[in-house]
């Protein structure tokens, strides 16, 4: 596996790949990375000849007060994961390679998308997303680019990108993988405390409930994420920021669920802020 | 030649050429071409083993009450100029081809750089340049492209783009090409009577004032810009929207003009908004 920190190492690499008629993938990732990152890698393995992980905390998606200083970290455990999942190269660039300079051109989408959900209380999250996975998609020029669809409202955004700048990538959504007891793999995690991970399992609890009322006909959206709030609440150190139903592709609130409907929440476990989602099928739940 | 209306056609050819080992240049235009076009075209082919032109009025860098509806087209005129000069393919989309969808995601300049200049009358005309440059460069991948330096504001918000987005293309400025008379060449010159023709031939003659005072030891923007807005004045059909001296790179105001400085303006003859400029070496003004 190559370990590539600057831009100009990457292009390179891609040029001699690209020249050899191969396809890449791109997996983006922030690192400290676990078995969701995995099975991105995984998939993209499956998908394209050469894959390519990006290993990137990105400052421009942090806002203040929030943990970019303390973000996990730990390159020499991504690389072992990588490397054993069959990537071929990550790149790893220092913040300074990646804004040479003060930055002042952003990719932003200026609708309602990265308003609601997640973007209620993190403005500027979305347009440092937007923008960092511009840059990416800029260096590595994939053919394919996959994301996990634990990140849903990034994933309803990144394709809108894609769409509206005319990016000649695929953008590939892969399922949530859980740990054994339902708890959404997240670097976050490591953040719980023992009780705290005990009772962030109200999350996937959660989405069970969700999935079991629409499964035995529910639709309606409001009592469908009142039952979900209604749960998530009987846990002391949970604290919910948000459960909300919406369309799974313009993001906007839905009162009756269809096919294809985004369930989704944020909700505190101590000072832990943690996600959880599920997409509509009437027909499971 | 090749005639191309979808993007699909474009990215096809592209890949082909690309596989071969060619390089690509691109010359993103309006249309109505001019012997200004036909530079950038000319050096494009010097540099590239391909060239693409686009060929699109970009509706989202149009203000409201601007001249969107009545900007001038004549494609069949822009083939034979295009063929003459070597082009390989010219890219000429529908509205709907390159907005199939309700844009929400633009690239946009959130610094003071698209807020001078123009930009003081032009609010959201350089977030739709960016918009659609990246969109254009998504499309084509070119190695380099190739602008004017006419544009001079546009062309510094888009060497910014490129340093921020990490896009992997060479920006090219091609000097300003003038008629016989001075008159900067422009799409818009075609809106001017036989008077006003006339009378906008104060542009590069302020040009031709601001350089021999340069020249002649004068470095004091202050004195130099207000000596062009005299002599501008002058002339009955000419208001003046801004002269101004700014920084080459970020556009920020400038007093005492120094090399690679940007000396600039935007007048009105009659109805019809010319710009022209100089960039200030000086030795020779």
């Amino acid at each position: 596996m190559i370990k590539a920190n600057t831009v100009s190492q990457v292009r390179e690499q891609v040029k001699k790949w690209k020249k050899e008629g191969l396809s890449v993938g791109l997996v983006p990732t922030m690192g400290y990375l676990h078995k969701g990152h995995a099975s991105l890698v995984d998939e993209a393995v499956r998908q394209c000849d050469k894959v390519v992980v990006s290993d990137f905390v990105n400052p421009t998606q942090f806002g203040p007060g929030e943990d970019l200083e303390t973000y996990p970290r730990d390159f020499e455990h991504d690389c072992a994961l990588l490397e054993a999942h069959g990537c071929h190269m990550v790149f790893h660039p220092d913040v300074s390679e990646m804004y040479t300079e003060e930055i002042a051109t952003y990719v932003e989408n200026i609708s309602d998308m990265p308003k609601t959900l997640c973007g209620k209380t993190r403005p500027i999250h979305f347009r440092g997303v937007c923008t960092v996975v511009s840059k990416l998609f800029n260096i590595v020029t994939p053919d394919k680019a996959f994301f996990g669809m634990k990140d849903a409202q990034q994933l309803a955004i990144i394709r809108k990108m894609v769409t509206d700048l005319s990016f000649g990538i695929e953008i590939v959504g892969c399922p949530i993988v859980r740990e054994d007891d339902g708890l959404a793999m997240s670097s976050r995690n490591t953040y719980l405390s023992a009780e705290e991970r005990k009772q962030a399992l109200v999350l996937s609890r959660a989405v069970k409930l969700g999935q079991e009322l629409i499964a035995k006909g529910e639709h309606d959206a409001d009592k469908i994420t009142s039952e979900m709030k209604a749960l998530i609440t009987e846990m002391p150190l949970a604290k919910i920021d948000y459960v909300s139903a919406v369309d799974g592709t313009s993001l906007k609130d839905t009162k009756t669920l269809k096919n294809g409907d985004l369930v989704a929440m944020a909700v505190y476990i101590g000072k832990t802020r943690l996600i959880d989602n599920f997409t509509v099928n009437c027909d499971k739940g």
